[in-house]
């Protein structure tokens, strides 16, 4: 029996062999969860189904939540989880609450005094951190930079004096159809002597992670467009 | 056969089955894997021998990495990965080259144009971010505040600045030993509506992740004296 508490539930980044990325204790945890909340109902059940053909969709209960979900609404979803049931929260991709709307329903839990119990799963943002090369012992997830482009060139800056001043990797992401515009710009605008880290396909047979200076990045072939990539920067 | 790549090979942060916190495919890695750049060889040992108890441990050669390290030497590591063969670097706990020593050695591997692959595994920066309920779309890991009682001072009171105008989860550290007296100067220093996210024993059987506001861990009983945690601020 499991112990009644959310699980938050990392899901592959990539196609293919979920026990290549996933412990198993994950499997089994998933294996005694009947009621979910979910970013995607559809890629949440494809996802169970992955984890043991066995399970029996159907008699799961599934609770949508995404950045259209009003407060009231999260709360309501913890309805099972209040009566002593296990429950699990699953994203779309990758972790749980990380650059995604499960947060909310983590707060509400933890306000409650629920037992709260992350799992172990990919993470883009660490496992790119770990093949940048850079620092470690500080950084900062940024999220997407702005699109209008001052605002975008003044965060740059920013980004560029948080690295100076304190010493810290910055980590960012972009819409991926735009990925290829926003390395051209980051070449165009950024001193040639930074290094630039781009993780595409993050545990894919595809993955690619390289770490160049601007200057590299600049005389280099590249094609990330539409593909998942994340962007690091240190000096 | 596995590709020619330094592999970046994450280790349980506590005891325990390691298949509860690691994939598979970590196990099938690691069991191809000669030659080792570790940040502790007798911690390596026995985590190797954990993960397949057939290896012949004696036929493998380490290579310790620690702060103490000289650049000259770090580069020498490398010498089994410039002849073809795979290579791993294992840190004392968690994902190597996030708060510890291996990042030097990745940036070398990158600067020579090697592949550098990142493994799946548990990272408590992650884990407790996951289980906090706080901001996952923009954070920063600080590491350690600074000692001095009026740079602590001057370090906390830029936290709460970056939680008010970036909206940034601040994600911190302290000697297990100093917990105890890290919790009671937040709680007598910060405002009393912020949120703090206390995570201890991530992975083991003792975890505890708990939020609650200052005001509310200034009435609260705890402790955490010598216990691994990660201390977690947000509005």
């Amino acid at each position: 029996m499991l112990e009644t508490a959310l699980y938050l539930i990392p899901v592959p980044l990539s196609d293919g062999d979920i026990h290549d990325v996933l412990p198993g204790r994950n499997i089994a945890i998933v294996s005694g969860i009947r009621h979910y909340i979910v970013e995607n109902v559809r890629s949440a059940r494809r996802f169970l189904k992955k984890c043991d053909s066995s399970i029996d969709i159907d008699s799961l209960t599934f609770s949508t939540l995404n950045r259209h979900t009003r407060p009231e609404e999260v709360s309501e979803m913890l309805a099972p989880l209040r009566q002593g049931e296990p429950m699990g929260v699953i994203s779309e991709a990758g972790c749980p609450a990380i650059a995604d709307p499960g947060a909310d329903v983590v707060a509400v839990a933890q306000r409650e005094g629920h037992k709260v119990i992350p799992l172990v799963g990919p993470s883009s943002i660490i496992m790119s951190l770990m093949a940048s090369g850079f620092n470690g012992q500080s950084f900062a997830f940024v999220g997407y930079l702005p699109i209008e482009p001052g605002e975008r060139q003044r965060k740059l800056r920013s980004m560029e004096q948080s690295i100076g001043t304190l010493d810290q990797t910055q980590i960012f992401i972009e819409t991926p159809y735009r990925n290829n515009k926003l390395l051209a710009e980051l070449i165009k605008s950024l001193p040639r002597r930074l290094r630039l880290c781009v993780a595409s396909n993050i545990t894919s047979d595809n993955e690619s992670i390289i770490t160049r200076t601007i200057e590299q990045w600049g005389r280099s072939k590249y094609d990330y467009d539409k593909v998942p990539t994340i962007f690091l920067l240190y000096k």
